[in-house]
């Protein structure tokens, strides 16, 4: 096996055990499903997927995803409706080309994924974070918010959220859709933990919704199969679906990844991505729960609530400066995400993201010991 | 097979023959080529390409590109300088996202790659064509439009343009140099068809600059292997590279294709992607002298130079609107590119884009003979 920091983005120093982490654990990439479902692709000996795609994305491909979000989802999804991306962040990538001018707002969750807002910054747009509770994004204040600003985007990650774990209850989803409606803004829901209730399953996908003219839901293929694919999928009304398919990357390089939604549409096809589905949430359930025993074993003064899906903790440590602790926590070979990291205003000193789903047990326990020893 | 208008971006009706398109031909797909290489990147039995991608694209795959390329240029290239794309179109979209912001302008060949103006257009940027002669973009002619503008970024198709065929002599392309230098606006300098020389070898690619400050060569995989694989690179210099590999885009996605880079490492390789194009140049070069000759015989007003690799001949019917001839031609089952298509100026309305690779000679013939019946 090659050094991983040479071809991956996880550059963790050897013997630093990094509880930051947001990818999925190597040993739990799929390597043997991708093999098989690769082989069966070139079988059928149809180069159609070697050519430039259709801009949408190959029917084929989405009548597979279609099937399986509607056994997923509880009720039935078109094909239609679906839009191939390379991946969460290449989709809003996009939706920030195509619906925002640099010097527009974005409105994001305090705290949101901190490499959304990178894109938000690289598209030159001005990003202004809402308040939120237990439950997520706080309606009144952004309806507070929105008295204030127009933004050309609201951007929302609504199921187990990264980094707080939290996930918005559907009275609060609708009335998101709503204001969307009746402040004519683009509301993004980032769902890419959608599928990873450990504990719970999730409200209803914003997909629920994404016949509402502003709203696009967005997923990928990254965290319930494998990263270096680059394919996800949004979900959109025809007429933001047609102006996606429409404009000039997809016009002159086709379809956003042909080859990969061949290999995937196998794995669907075969059964294979629930299964697997099934088997990362049985063990990040265990992974969960370990975590849970030695935090509150290890770091006792950590408060948070319990995650019911995803990949992370959000913890608070009262009194202390997560920023400085990393860079203690560093010297002795443990790492973790301050919440700096996660706010817009330079907030959430004394919080910090671990994530349950990378490593082993034997890690976690040392990990995390190391991280007490720092306090 | 399926039908290809459900998976890929070709909609030509049953029963017409469109000498227009851009694409490579099915039949030289490389099915088998493809299917042993992504078996070999399973078999190291080496998760990482799964996974999160380092951010300039995997190390390993970029040293086997850097070898082609040196081997292919004749110079040494180093693997720090290249960059992993999702094709050129791609490459080019993330370039207009870092580096212009809209209402700049944007220097392109008259006539110049439709699409490319529709991806600028896209990103907000204003284009102005800069005449060009038969060996492509005049010099003096940008000289004078420097005088009046400051343009974010000129783009050129140096090699076997797409639509002209023409190639830029190494004596322009370092004026061009020396311009982006002296003006400072970024040469993006798109290299689809370099490999494609039939007839002759282009001059040096603008990678041999590509350690001047303001020089990006872009190229891609989609016309000398597969376009559905979604996979290029571009080479520039290292702070641009930095930057490129540093945007929010690449830190939260990771490098922009793990999986289809690493297939197509084994590609390179094996050998096998000299092997493709060397029978890439071969049959493109029997079906260039095949169409000429039927063009001399089926349409004997048409003026062109011949074109010396690429995909195309640009024909001019002095007298004729090609937009309205293709009218004429779609209703007779063959179908061309009109010249006001690569114009931005609403000129070149003689002119029409065939595409010498995509048919077999059978189909050249009759497409030809049913075009010669519209005029």
């Amino acid at each position: 096996m090659t050094d991983p920091s040479l071809v991956t983005q996880i550059r963790t120093p050897p013997g630093t055990i990094d509880l930051g982490l947001g990818d999925p654990p190597f040993d739990l990439l799929p390597l043997d499903l991708l093999r098989r479902a690769a082989a069966d692709a070139f079988a059928h000996r149809d180069p159609h997927f070697l050519q430039y795609g259709l801009e949408q994305g190959s029917l084929p491909f989405r009548a597979h995803l279609a099937d399986f979000l509607a056994r997923g989802y509880g009720f039935p999804i078109s094909a239609e409706s679906l839009f191939v991306t390379p991946g969460a962040s290449g989709g809003l990538d996009l939706l920030c080309t195509l619906f925002t001018r640099p010097g527009q707002t974005v409105l994001v969750e305090e705290p949101s994924y901190f490499l959304a807002l990178r894109i938000f910054a690289d598209h030159g747009l001005q990003v202004v974070s809402i308040e939120t509770d237990a439950d997520g994004l706080l309606i009144e204040a952004l309806e507070a918010q929105l008295k204030r600003v127009h933004p050309a985007l609201v951007y929302t990650i609504p199921s187990f959220q990264n980094p707080s774990g939290r996930t918005l209850p559907a009275v609060r989803r609708e009335r998101l859709v709503e204001l969307a409606h009746d402040h004519d803004f683009l509301l993004v829901a980032d769902e890419v933990y959608h599928f990873l209730g450990t504990t719970r399953q999730p409200p209803a996908s914003f997909s629920a919704y994404a016949q509402e003219a502003n709203v696009v839901a967005l997923n990928s293929f990254s965290k319930i199969l494998a990263p270096g694919l680059r394919l996800g999928w949004l979900q959109a009304n025809p007429g933001l679906i047609q102006q996606l398919a429409g404009c000039g990357l997809l016009d002159s390089g086709g379809g956003l990844s042909p080859f990969t939604s061949a290999v995937v549409g196998e794995v669907i096809a075969s059964g294979g991505l629930e299964a697997h589905i099934n088997k990362l949430q049985a063990i990040y359930r265990e992974r969960l729960r370990f975590m849970d025993a030695t935090l509150r074993r290890a770091l006792p003064g950590a408060e948070y609530a319990l995650p019911e899906g995803g990949y992370f903790f959000w913890a608070r440590l009262p009194g202390v400066d997560t920023s400085a602790l990393r860079e203690r926590a560093r010297a002795r070979r443990v790492d973790l995400r301050p919440g700096k990291l996660f706010s817009s205003r330079g907030g959430l000193g004394e919080y910090m993201r671990l994530s349950f789903a990378f490593y082993e047990e034997e890690q976690v326990e040392e990990g995390l010991q190391r991280l007490a020893q720092c306090l």
